[in-house]
């Protein structure tokens, strides 16, 4: 007769029983016995969520109020605190626990006018938005001829030339790559392109939008002066308009630019992050942490980056509630402020549960947008990535149970619990259409899709009510 | 012994022959026959002809030339006219024989400043174009609550609502109709809907752009003014935005606009239809015309409607020159006028050429894009079409050769010469993003593929080559 553990009830009758198991000699337990284990326990409190998240659009249509009602939520503005206040107060309707806003002071830039106007050969406006944390230019704005360069490479051959210009970084996006890889590349030149043309002499930076696709729509970002370099005012233009200097360039033509913008940065402002709970039964200091980011850029709505992930967040752990599943551990929804441009928000919240963190199982962030979703990107141990995957398992039905090592790094707000050993996970999504709005006024919400946002919603239920109230928490 | 006609050696023999032909029986010929008569003939020339457009891309750098020196090209601008000077002189380079501008007195429509602000719930501007043609607003503008319909059905039906309002007609492009088609149903709210929305007592209408795809992009276009309404400012908004106002009224928000525009209409102004010419070599006063429209919309660089058209037209005519292949009839290349507000370029040349419309054997133009070819839409006889098939089988290698009748009438420029008996014919090709770009400040150089372009020109080349050159005029 061979011994079999009972199917345990709770992570400490398990320890126990484990113990007890340990005196006699078992058969080592198959990852295909635990993926029997996990679906057989789940299964029906998954598919309850999958068919909540999908018959019930709560989610959608609050984002759909707040980022018409608000707009768009750049930190230290009267609209963020807006939307704040009104999540706050639907959160606590919905019967949430613990609903708060923890106070986060964040920066304050202002973008202000701002204009880039071609003097020669012909006038023409060129499509611009500053570069988030720039600084301004005199009065005047400032007029200079333009060297067009395609890479830092190319800067650093043309030296020389770049003294008293406006240098623009032509380098584009890689269509042909994963749309996070290509970012990763292209995205350097808007961190650490103006501080980089400030060295050899540059009287403002100009960059090509980081973006896949373009209808003359320039997008924004934030950008990183180097200590040792003059800080210079810093823009992106929009693709079109970054070609067309580059052809100029090409033909012998001199393009000269006035560049004018009032951006400034104020003292630090008040903000907060959301939090919300539903405490757990049995472990309730033991935490999973579920959300996205509620500040966006100051252009469009912010509806995909990332008011959709923010609140995909929200309706999970509300349908988690409302459909009783209380699980074992709490489930708290964090809506990070400040992502975009200082990351206070998530350093905020480390630096408030630092005593706490040891017991934080799993911290989830939705950053990518709530587009179809694939799976979730792990950055943990194997162990905690192979329990994952059991529970991806139970998504299989909404082809959103492809569960993968993160390869690029944790979601930025989970990043810094990450760093503390918390096992961390991003919603993964098919991201083609991402960098097509991404920062820009055309990130609105006509660019969520109902049927899509519901399925994030029930990925992120089913994920993080499972790695709630596992037996066992994820192992670190 | 089957009796069989010798190989024409040219119109005039094969009328003689055909006649004598005629006295004996002889079996009919068949499709195939011709098939293998017209490829036997002519695919040695097709060859060429595509060999060298595929090497040379002269016009698709001076395209480039033309949209970045000059940029966009409205009727009555400076910028057309010297666009149109600059083609002249390039074309005279090209040793094209009877190089002329032939005078067309043009609407001379200017935009002005503009603006729309939504004043409630929250102040956030619209992103707007003002529709060719449209009124101008009293210079304080126009401020009033907005009634969104979705159709002219939805206005009449809420007529009672609408007076005192800015009407928004919010009716949506057809992504799953093809492109020409959904156009063809959503253009009729930015021609009529002014008109419309004034019979029913609107201070002001908007329309939802037409178009397939949208980042913020507001699209223009021209818009017609009923005699029997008041001309009230008319304007398109981007999507993002009619779909926002549509949404604020579906939760019972007012929304009120502030719309200001300094639209006018100055007295026609003078501008040129640009024509070059290959004479053809045996019946020279016979006519094939091939062309696209050299003005555009007062927004982008107007380089994919209709710059890239134009000059493959021209670069097909070079080509064909070139090679030193002069075919029988003249090849004429038109680069018409006006074709965006008022279509005075076209009707300059039905008029113009009145006389000798009789000898115009076909009008070709090439107005939906440079994108990849598939091949021609033909307006005229079955006999036409019977034959124009044949001469696209010359195009099969490039995947050019598709010819069918066209369904959605002819071309504009041709439209006029089709109305006289001219058969017509109009470039066909992926036009799925055309709406993308169309009437819009992302219709660019960027956007034209210098590849696809050089298939368009090879098409032009050889269809407007062998029509001109066949020992019978295409049958009207």
């Amino acid at each position: 007769m061979t011994h079999r553990c009972p199917r345990p009830l709770n992570a400490r009758v398990v320890l126990i029983l484990a113990g007890l198991c340990a005196a006699v000699p078992v058969p080592a337990q198959t990852p295909a016995a635990g993926d029997q284990s996990i679906a057989a326990r789940y299964r029906d409190a998954a598919d309850r969520l999958i068919g909540a998240a999908l018959a019930d659009s709560t989610g959608y249509r609050r984002l759909g109020v707040m980022v018409d009602t608000f707009g768009n939520r750049l930190s230290g503005s009267a609209s963020l605190e807006r939307a704040i206040d009104w999540v706050l107060q639907e959160m606590r309707a919905d019967g949430l626990e613990g609903v708060r806003g923890e106070p986060v002071m964040v920066p304050h830039w202002v973008r202000g006018r701002e204009s880039a106007e071609l003097i020669r050969p012909r006038p023409y406006a060129l499509h611009l938005l500053g570069l988030g944390g720039s600084v301004g230019t005199p009065s005047g704005g400032i007029t200079a001829p333009v060297l067009v360069v395609g890479s830092f490479d190319e800067l650093t051959r043309r030296a020389t030339e770049a003294k008293g210009k406006i240098v623009l970084f032509d380098f584009p996006f890689d269509t042909t790559a994963s749309p996070f890889a290509a970012y990763g590349q292209a995205v350097q030149y808007r961190v650490r392109g103006p501080s980089a043309a400030a060295h050899v002499g540059a009287k403002a930076c100009l960059i090509r939008s980081v973006a896949s696709n373009s209808m003359q729509s320039p997008h924004t970002g934030v950008t990183r002066y180097d200590s040792t370099a003059a800080r210079i005012p810093a823009a992106a233009l929009a693709v079109e308009d970054a070609e067309l200097l580059h052809r100029l360039q090409e033909r012998g033509d001199t393009a000269v630019v006035r560049l004018a913008m009032e951006a400034q940065t104020l003292p630090d402002a008040p903000s907060r992050n959301v939090v919300a709970e539903l405490r757990g039964s049995e472990q309730p200091d033991e935490v999973v942490v579920v959300g996205g980011h509620i500040d966006s850029w100051d252009v469009g709505q912010g509806a995909m980056d990332d008011g959709g992930g923010a609140f995909a967040a929200w309706q999970a752990v509300r349908l988690i509630k409302q459909l009783g599943l209380r699980p074992r551990r709490t489930v708290r929804v964090v809506l990070w402020t400040n992502e975009e441009n200082g990351g206070r928000g998530n350093l905020a919240y480390r630096d408030r549960y630092a005593a706490d963190l040891g017991r934080h199982v799993l911290a989830i962030e939705s950053d990518k947008g709530v587009f179809a979703p694939v799976g979730f990107g792990v950055s943990g141990s194997d162990s905690a990535l192979a329990l994952a995957r059991q529970i991806g398992g139970l998504l299989a039905g909404i082809k959103a149970g492809a569960v993968e090592r993160e390869t690029l790094g944790p979601e930025a707000d989970v990043e810094p619990l990450v760093d503390r050993g918390v096992p961390g996970m991003g919603l993964k999504v098919d991201a083609s259409r991402y960098f097509w709005y991404h920062h820009s006024a055309a990130d609105t919400f006509d660019k969520i899709d109902a049927g899509d946002m519901a399925r994030c919603v029930a990925a992120l239920a089913v994920m993080a009510y499972v790695a709630a109230d596992l037996p066992e928490p994820l192992p670190r």
